[in-house]
């Protein structure tokens, strides 16, 4: 498996690995639909059951062939006239709209052999379906989520970065999954400054920028006014910000939050590193909330996600929307071809 | 001067009555440039002095006629061929760039004829040009803002309520000029619940919805996923949304902050009451920036604002954007139409 150090660099022809997710949810719809509007090169091949896609596929009128295959190699050959299925059976009979804890192996089980083909150099990049997360817990998984359980995967030690990308933003919290309250307590320099190197390496190497820049939004309203509403800005956010200019970093702000993601603002920037959930989820989402993918950055291979959840509630329904996950392989093929270009460049 | 309860009914044919603002910042230049744009009945006037304006306007070539009146009566029959300005005498020369708390005085008086033309039933809103608050403060103006000195001048004891409006989205921030942890300490039931009572009075009243919808946002990540992330919805935020439903007001939430946001989202209510400036202020922005006009609800009179700041260090170029002043004389044109029907329907 490759260290932290040691980016996965594939040859961007080879295949996206689609894990299955959660089985009661939408996955495996939108991967059906995604099969049919989507058919760029390379293409992907889907981790999951394909008994229970057949009969999904038959009850929802999705007109999609299925055909299994024995190795990743196989996925492009297939890909063209049917959508490739790597077997990974399902423990137990999953029913849509209803999640079990029955069939968590089986959806840790595709997400360990994503990771394993992209490491082993048979596969481009990991996409993953939405997992539900108390259903995986009750099945003894003991990760919060996706990241944390692909990190381990990848034996890295350095919290992976979660950034999320649209055509026209992207942006990095630097704190994630944790109270308003005890965001602001996680804030530190450190923090800020770990994530943004993390990001200013992928904006070069996966996104093809050769001299990112990045602005640093403010935790208080105005940028904090000079400390008459908030001391964060001075005491946390404006030393890391020096500290990574001093690393050659080019950096700016801490800016004011509320004006940083209009039209014009966001066009000075490549990212921006915010300092809790919504800071960046509520401005990507409200410009483009079918647009926005998810994607890890820190770890040696190249992970995207849709950015949504199981949506467990439309499950079955057949009104599923394939977009996200459609961006979310797009970008996976964007970044796996810089990667080559960039590593290539450098060992050159 | 009227009372609270009292709300300041004008006919809605009388014109609008526009403060001076910081003389050393665009407000002026946007002024001129507004006439030229928004020739709307009923027209506007401008409570300044008259001499700064004409050197401003041949400094920049904006080709405005001016003309004084003595009474906003005069105003509507002025408007066609010229901006009407009622005299309010600079008590220093101002220099464009260069605030000075010379001219606060002035800037201060400004203000305070707006809100009794108003008041006396001789102008039909107030509409505010930006002020630079540090050189009022200097001065000895012991409010901190418009709002809280507009409240005075009012004989409000409920503070007021700031709204950003734009075609697309209506927003109420709960908590306003404080740091983020203070706000998240400053939230309360109680602020809450005054704040939406105050907003639903006004949709109905000023916005003519006659049943209005109000989503209330969560404060944190996935509104707290159930307690996991934060207990402020289940401790203070569920219970205000209760008691607003108890007293027949028609309130949803807390909604996840970065999903409320988003164009389905949006089409489901008629404005969110946000826990913080940002959360209401990041989203507004990024949709609609120039369009966002700040509004007070909770005032007997009418007030609206452009929803920025006085930009001295563009002052004097020529180049200040008069939409976002535009669009609050706009909405508060309809307000006062609005209300004059509301209150005569509650009459008959």
């Amino acid at each position: 498996m490759a260290t932290p150090n040691t980016p996965n660099v594939s040859p961007p022809d080879l295949p996206l690995a689609l894990t299955m997710g959660e089985p009661a949810g939408i996955g495996g719809e939108i991967a059906l639909k995604s099969w049919k509007l989507n058919p760029s090169s390379p293409g992907f091949f889907l981790i999951d059951d394909i008994a229970r896609l057949e009969e999904m596929r038959d009850d929802l009128g999705i007109d999609v062939p299925l055909r299994t295959i024995t190795s990743p190699a196989e996925a492009n050959g297939v890909f063209a006239e049917a959508l490739p299925v790597f077997p990974c059976p399902l423990t137990d009979r999953a029913t849509l709209g209803s999640p079990s804890s029955n069939t968590a192996s089986s959806v840790i089980r595709s997400i360990e052999l994503a990771v394993k083909f992209v490491t082993d150099g048979l596969a481009a990049a990991v996409v993953t379906n939405p997992i539900q997360k108390n259903v995986l817990y009750a099945a003894g998984f003991g990760f919060p989520g996706h990241t944390e359980f692909l990190a381990d995967l990848a034996g890295v030690e350095t919290p992976p970065v979660m950034m999320l990308a649209c055509p026209d933003l992207r942006v990095v919290p630097a704190t994630v999954h944790v109270g308003l309250k005890k965001a602001i307590e996680a804030l530190s320099a450190n923090v800020i400054i770990e994530q943004t190197r993390i990001l200013h390496q992928s904006l070069e190497r996966d996104f093809a920028i050769s001299t990112p820049a990045i602005a640093v939004c403010g935790l208080n309203p105005h940028a904090g006014e000079d400390g008459a509403m908030g001391e964060e800005e001075k005491i946390v956010i404006t030393p890391a910000i020096e500290a990574l200019i001093r690393e050659g970093i080019q950096v700016q702000g801490p800016y004011p939050p509320d004006t940083l993601f209009t039209q014009s603002s966001r066009e000075t920037y490549d990212a921006a590193v915010c300092m809790y959930h919504d800071q960046a989820l509520i401005p990507i989402k409200t410009l483009d909330f079918a647009g926005a993918v998810n994607v890890t950055l820190g770890l040696p291979i190249i992970r995207t996600s849709p950015d949504h959840g199981t949506a467990i509630e439309i499950a079955g329904k057949g009104i599923a929307d394939p977009s996200s996950l459609v961006n979310a392989m797009d970008l996976a093929r964007r970044m796996a071809a810089n990667r080559a270009v960039f590593e290539a460049a450098k060992a050159s």
